[in-house]
């Protein structure tokens, strides 16, 4: 196991080390896609447990939508067809054959072209409202509350592992309401439920707010977001929550029957959050060492490392080892006694470092002697003496002290991290050598946005929730005209 | 609520209106592809987590490999290319463009063709084999034991709701083993998670088997299976689980140094199970009244009706209704109570027929004075008086009874469906008036096993596994020559 670049020396190289030593993911053999290894999809399947949850929790459903959507169907809705027509992989023939001058060899069989070409679906809203349409006719039928856990492919030019990936996993809501204010309603919650879950299980403290019209969603009438920085000073979008208006029943012709009697198209939302989310916990929380776990997303909780010298000293090891997984167990947490011979107790505490494991347990000989453990948190690096007596529930206690350290401490590096600025060279000296965040007045125009971008990268995350019911009256550091929002600006994933 | 055509009249037109009436799935605009819904997912979700469950009980992990396989790879293990490729979607192009005579319109864009093809996954072996080939060095990095939750496509002709469509969802386990024995051990595993999954969970009674030849997964040394009977008298393959031998480690040059410091080829398996299940699920046990679900799957077990005339009447009802939710639901139990004002009881006991809903409560005020409830079984169409008193009790017990009770139900009518024959008549007569299984002598060759397929549609299901062992002495009732195995032949799903 070679040691990890630094995150000073070079931060995008640390993560992408950390994310393959770890065995969470590695680069496929197909052009932008990864395979997620059993170490980063278990983390994934917490993650998704968690969400699932919280989905059915609030009256949603699963279901399961086609991988496929016909070209016609794709470009119904104008807009989302525009945003995504780039970036599709196109599915044009459906037989191979072999190749007659390369025995061995196929080629494609050009007499099984499809009449229609098939896009794999970049995002299923096209597939699930010409669906909607044979499910909807009156007010009685409505809301719909379905979600669905899909694989869905966008051919990205420049990929990172979990981070930006040609196909990659996610869930997507798709809710249809019969009135406006239901789907805002809607909207507006599922973004509360993803900034939650953000919060409260990944230790990630997040912003929310609304996109700029050019960050929207193509297809959406809004974009809700909730953004997230991470400890190189850059931004990164954690999950969205689009209110659609009307436009994708528009598209596929779906209208309901009012309680009133008369005809209306119906009102739609879209929501979704990915496995990029893991590269997102990766950079909020670890380390020059390695992987940081908030103890509700670790695969393994604590992890018991036995150190002996022969059979006797390892047997008493072990008896007390057993007791104490066993208590842990019933607690719900999870936990593994490694008691390998090949390799040595120091291997292990490097390794299990490395892969983020909350809380180590050594125990010794000594320790035994004297009733007591070695302690050491992931999180601080901090070693602590532990009686052996109630220290099932000195670990149970010390995993939530870690889940909301690691919120804490990431949110004192985001405060700290958010300027204000009123001037375009202070704006462009805060992104130079600091990074983070920045808070500014916006005067409300793309082009003043569009302007920024190019000169500096940095792009408007959000015009925060918090600054929109307030009257903010303020100038445009950068047109100096009078300003509509007060905007959060970053560079970003 | 069209009342279903029986299963007499037309068994496969019984089958699809009772998916598309209950709400499981239906068909989409995509030739092929079905939408699961709601109610359909849920028991798929049910099933997933049992399955899931019992991978991991026996130290298998979940990963995610990439949804497209560069046709290099594809064409890489030659028996497993070839019988895929008849039916495999081909990913050409990466992007669309503005159709510049039809405004609105996208078309392929000529001039984003990919330099090489991808085929969208009917199998992940060979996107699996590839990326093993970096994981593995040595027999320390074996075994390994993968498994995958996946979509996959075929593309099939003709197609049928969850049984036969151009995509579906399964999972795919693959492993990797340094001895030909540890890998038989684990085909033969799996295969009896699979069995016990089937038969313990579904109700679905299996035989377990070996594919002959002819039916062998295209790559495969043996194909394990296990095969149901139908209502109709059509078998179903219901899972298989290969010993893929050194096929796809010699393909992709999968070698390890071993024990003894030699290098040798890694040995394979791979198995699997898809929603074609629920399709077994629903003609096994349904009637003309609708879906007849086992408890343990049901995503409603009890549902609880009341009957009522004025709001104090509804009033005692919910007050008994809402304890007996509580007491059910802290014993695991998920139950519904329906107490929607706008349709009619009657409409809900058809309703909840339909749907298979193992458990009916009805309580009406008479019965509260009498200190008891209605229950209806879905099974059998039983009813009962049941005392309140101990009544979350008498519920449980009731779903166990239901659970053994349609599996010995469908275990009683497969027996009574295995017939042996010892002549090419009484063959083809069973086959014509009766179906089912038909046990019989067959000489082990593939032209023997071909005439007959040819000339009645009736395959070898399989070599049950206890007719390997035991030494044979038979005639084959075809070609009359001395037998090498009594199989099981069925016209098929």
């Amino acid at each position: 196991m070679a040691k990890l670049t630094s995150r000073k020396e070079d931060y995008s190289k640390w993560y992408n080390e950390l994310v393959i030593q770890t065995g969470m993911a590695e680069n496929s053999k197909v052009r932008g896609c990864m395979v997620i290894k059993p170490y980063g999809y278990a983390i994934w399947e917490k993650m998704q447990a968690e969400l699932d949850r919280m989905f059915k929790e609030t009256g949603h459903q699963n279901a399961y939508f086609p991988l496929f959507v016909p070209k016609s169907l794709f470009e119904a809705e104008e807009k989302n067809a525009e945003g995504f027509a780039k970036e599709c992989a196109v599915v044009t023939h459906y037989r191979l054959k072999n190749d007659e001058n390369n025995p061995g060899k196929l080629i494609v069989d050009p007499n099984a072209k499809l009449e229609e070409e098939l896009i794999v679906r970049p995002t299923s809203e096209a597939i699930i409202w010409s669906t909607y349409k044979g499910w909807i006719q009156s007010y009685r039928d409505l809301p719909i509350l379905i979600n669905q856990w899909a694989n869905v492919v966008r051919w990205e030019m420049r990929t990172r592992l979990f981070l930006r990936t040609a196909e990659f996993l996610w869930q997507e809501g798709h809710t249809a309401h019969a009135t406006k204010e239901e789907a805002i309603v809607e909207t507006k919650q599922m973004l509360d439920v993803y900034a939650d879950f953000v919060e409260g299980f990944m230790g990630i403290p997040v912003v929310k707010g609304v996109k700029s019209a050019n960050e929207r969603f193509a297809g959406a009438e809004d974009t809700y977001c909730i953004e997230a920085l991470m400890q190189d000073g850059k931004a990164l979008q954690a999950g969205t929550s689009h209110f659609l208006g009307q436009n994708f029943a528009k598209a596929f012709d779906v209208k309901f029957a009012t309680k009133e009697g008369t005809l209306d198209y119906v009102w739609a939302t879209s929501w979704g959050v990915s496995t990029r989310l893991i590269g997102a916990l990766i950079m909020t929380h670890s380390d020059d060492n390695g992987l940081v776990l908030p103890p509700k997303l670790a695969p393994i909780q604590v992890v018991i490392v036995p150190i002996y010298r022969d059979d006797e000293q390892k047997n008493k090891i072990s008896e007390v080892a057993d007791k104490l997984v066993k208590e842990l167990k019933s607690k719900g947490i999870s936990v593994k006694f490694d008691d390998d011979d090949t390799v040595k107790p120091g291997w292990k505490f490097n390794e299990y470092e490395l892969k983020g494991v909350p809380l180590r347990i050594a125990i010794g000989p000594r320790d035994l002697e004297n009733g007591q453990v070695e302690m050491a948190r992931r999180d601080t690096l901090e070693k602590s003496f532990e009686k052996l007596d109630g220290l099932a529930d000195t670990i149970e206690l010390k995993l939530e002290e870690i889940q909301t350290s690691i919120f804490d401490r990431a949110h004192k590096f985001r405060e700290e991290n958010i300027t204000e600025v009123t001037s375009y060279e202070e704006f462009k000296e805060v992104l130079e050598n600091k990074g983070g965040f920045i808070s500014a007045y916006w005067d409300g125009t793309p082009e003043t946005e569009e302007k920024i971008k190019n000169e500096t990268k940095a792009t408007i995350r959000c015009i925060p929730l918090e600054n929109i019911e307030g009257t903010e009256t303020g100038t445009d550091f950068y047109s100096e005209k009078p300003a509509k929002f007060k905007v959060l600006y970053a560079k970003a994933y």
